[in-house]
């Protein structure tokens, strides 16, 4: 049974399906046919941002809490300009549907000269450019173009990373014939004998273990393994630390809950427990520069068992074709029935040696120090955090998330201005939750009209701005007193009332406790937007930061970084 | 003779050499020590941007009235953010030099997974996009970094294009043996026999023509051969029109000059004599789109001669490694010496029988016909007009300008918001000259907070803010009254405020002809950046736009046009 459709009505369609209920962008003459199709399509709408970059952090941070999203630009600018977000959504695995409105084929076909190319007949040269930072392209043509769209997308599904898609203008409502509804999404399950293979290795590993520990990366959120995850840490007893780049994969109030792992930068007990372990594994770990203490993890490379979301590592061995799913439910299973069957258990490990991670201490002088402190009292179950890089980051990457928060951060692409067009995505896709923005002066700058966009909706983040006066994390690594590292100092706090209707925000100033202590209590239970612009030193930090810039600018300046 | 420098240091000797004066950008983690050496480097200096994007955007307003400029990122998030700017730099033709900040070589080796990247050891990725938008690419290595440099900047300066320099980190300060100082901005000089072939070719065609008309692009001003073609047609009094592209490659006040040359969308008179043309002597003319009413030029193709930088195509024949300031040069030459010694003269082409293109009509009520027709008296001599993608291109491509004024605009690549930041480099290049932004409420918005960067430098342009609620370019195409043609309604008058100091701005709304004249005596000889909002309908455009639509329209969308 086929039918017969037009290749937008199809694409649509297959969004839908896929969970894809918004698609951020910006208009422009080769996606203006597309645009008419959203509009009369229920169950998916366009939500309108300043620039592609923007729009496309917002389809980041929407696919963070919704699973998926999708971005719409027009050819050549708005492809260029959403690259780095696109590129950034890969480095993190989030699965953004890219689609770009392109010139009409008619014209590709006879490399016409057109405006938003470089007018010199080559249309290869941004699929070239995508085909770098996606998993998955296509420019979809009449004939093929239901199978191509079908392809791509079911890879963004699969893998959890963007997908690119070229539409010409002139080929958006021509009508092709589409298959039979069948499964976008499908895996088609592990190997069984690898799997079996994979389980049995892991199950002897763990039955002779005696000081076991979990690693938990992204995987974790990505996969939606964090049901399976923490179920085999509650059934074996296993304490569980978590990389920064995966940080709140699972509750950090959960007892076996040991804290951040990032080698020596972690809490010394943590570093020692892992050093230590018998048996170390890890649910998609990737030990990054930044967040690994540059490298300086440390643990018996036999004792590693690393789970992929196709293929687990075992000290030495691979097994390919294997779900980390279907991994954790046989392995789960496999513990319940020894259970049941008093079969010579799986040894439960001893109880956590290292203790919960102490509170930051209160400080009452005004600075990052006392703000952290007293922010982690305010976080409360449900928040959706979003940290941007610099100091909010490594602030808040070492602090303890109340339960069910969802923490929102760019550690690996590290764009700066990227958290604040990822709130609005983030506002759309859990509208009730409360979401808490952290971003500093020169990230905020970067890709400030985006708020015009969250005011536009009537939503109400809470908004804190670190005025710093500029790059305080490039300060630490060189040039503390530079020219370089300054910026123009913005009234923050005046700019919702330039975007927005004057009665959409609460905007406010805090230079002191008091102050901080009256906005927190706006801020408690938002009625609008609470925009609070703070201000700090050009040098202050969160405590234990001043190590950091040494740290860096060794490894990146190597002899000379002492000049 | 050779000496030793660092690799640093001698980019930046390289980069003064060739006339870079300013280097635009962000500082990032790796790209610190080149600050700190731009810092202590006399003669160029570095400008902060709020983003990369705007940053590449400011490098290449400058470069269009220095001659070159630069731009300064770090790795990955920096560069792919800049490379829309750079892909437009190249499509229209400026020598942006792009220089990236990237990991340490020692890790770039080790394919460590680092921050900035995908964190899978892939260092290839970033430089296969900018090989796509950029005449010359190289990563920086001590072992022939001195090479390099030169042969990346000579391309740069010979094509007027972009290139793009990969520094690692850990390079910048290593010494390296350089040579002694060659000109790096050198060309060897047309081949002879082919220059002599050409110069004969088109004397001959010059010789018996009655009806020659010259065709500018934009190769006029990017190859500085303002001169030598004014002399050009001066000598042999032929008419000249101008491309959009090339507006303002000759004073709009030469007696010769018939107007912008677009097709069927010119003049009926200036469409006429070209078709009619027996000589047709084109200077790096490139039909696109929408500069070329959509490809309805008309002339006999056997008399079209197009004159490139490196080579010329005389109807089909092509001479190549032709120069075309030496083809000029010569042409010029031998028409001198025949004047001079009485040989049979190269015809003197009748006057010029197109008529001067009349000033636009003036029109009471206030609207976009009556602004552009009051803009038109207020444009003087020198002055610097930027103007926008959008209804701000319409109406100034076919504005006379007074002589000596230098037009900027982007539309081959036609990216919105382009301007806003090129002013920042115009104003840098020109501090004392007059500049004049035209730019709508959509496109600010894309760029908008590089508005603060013109502040801080204390810059006094007139900046115009066309309000019209929304793309109304797209609107005229599809979506007239769209939901997705909307945009927020800022209140724009008030956002120099929020960026910088009270006293650094004027401050205009503008709703009538006589708030009009109001403003425009403070625009007149402004001492402070003059910021007008100026309110318009929706579907408000200049004059005779409102055909443009529907061409757009059929050519992007074809037989479903009409829906």
């Amino acid at each position: 049974m086929t039918t017969r459709k037009s290749v937008g009505t199809y694409l649509l369609e297959r969004l839908r399906a896929l969970g894809v209920r918004r698609i951020y962008g910006v208009p422009g003459d080769y996606n203006l046919e597309f645009l008419e199709l959203i509009e009369r399509t229920d169950g998916i709408s366009f939500i309108g941002n300043c620039n592609e970059l923007n729009a496309a952090y917002a389809a980041d941070g929407d696919a963070r809490l919704s699973g998926i999203s999708a971005v719409l630009t027009t050819y050549g600018v708005g492809d260029l300009s959403a690259l780095s977000a696109i590129a950034g959504a890969y480095a993190e695995g989030v699965p953004v549907i890219m689609i770009s409105g392109v010139p009409p084929l008619h014209a590709i076909t006879q490399r016409a000269l057109l405006h938003h190319t470089l007018a010199d007949g080559n249309y290869e040269n941004v699929m070239n450019c995508y085909s770098q930072f996606t998993v998955a392209q296509t420019r979809l043509l009449p004939q093929d173009a239901a199978t191509e769209i079908d392809r791509v997308l079911g890879a963004a599904w699969r893998e959890k990373r963007p997908v690119y898609l070229q539409l010409p203008s002139d080929t958006c409502c021509v009508s092709v014939q589409v298959p039979a509804t069948q499964d976008i999404a499908c895996w088609y399950g592990s190997d069984p004998v690898q799997l079996q293979a994979a389980v049995a290795d892991i199950m002897e590993r763990l039955t002779h273990a005696t000081r076991p520990v979990l690693l938990l990366d992204a995987l974790v959120r990505r996969f939606d393994l964090r049901e399976r995850v923490a179920e085999l840490s509650r059934l074996l007893d296993i304490p569980f630390a978590t990389l920064p780049t995966g940080k709140g994969a699972l509750c950090e109030t959960d007892p076996n809950y040991q804290g951040i792992y990032s080698g020596k930068a972690s809490a010394p007990a943590l570093y020692e427990r892992v050093r230590t372990a018998d048996c170390v594994i890890g649910f998609g770990v990737r030990f990054v520069d930044a967040t690994s203490g540059y490298f300086s993890y440390a643990f018996d490379p036999a004792a590693f068992v690393n789970i992929q979301a196709f293929d687990t590592r075992c000290g030495g061995d691979v097994f390919m074709g294997v779900a980390a799913a279907d991994l954790l439910d046989a392995i789960i299973a496999q513990v319940s029935e020894r259970r049941a069957t008093q079969q010579p258990p799986v040894s439960a490990s001893p109880r956590p040696v290292v203790a919960p991670q102490p509170a930051v201490q209160d400080t009452p002088a005004w600075g990052q120090p006392a703000f952290w402190a007293r922010i982690q009292t305010f976080l409360r179950q449900g928040d959706v955090v979003l940290a941007d890089n610099g100091t909010s980051l490594v602030a808040l990457t070492h602090m303890r998330l109340p339960a069910r928060c969802h923490f929102v951060s760019q550690p690996i692409w590290a764009a700066i201005g990227y958290t604040l067009p990822a709130l609005l995505g983030s506002l759309n896709a859990c509208p009730d939750r409360r979401h808490l923005l952290f971003i500093g002066d020169g990230s905020f700058q970067m890709t400030a009209q985006e708020l015009s966009s969250i005011l536009r909706a009537r939503h109400k983040p809470v908004i804190f701005v670190l005025n710093n006066r500029g790059y305080t994390i490039e300060r630490m690594i060189l040039g503390e007193t530079a020219a370089y590292n300054d910026i123009a100092n913005w009234d923050y706090a005046a700019l919702p009332g330039v975007m927005g209707a004057s009665d959409a925000a609460v905007c406010l100033r805090v230079n002191s406790m008091d102050e901080l202590e009256a906005a927190l209590k706006q801020a408690e239970d938002p009625q609008q937007l609470v925009f609070i612009e703070l201000g700090f030193a050009p040098m202050d930090g969160p405590t234990g930061i001043s190590a950091f810039g040494g740290v860096v600018r060794h490894y990146d300046y190597g002899a000379f970084d002492g000049r």
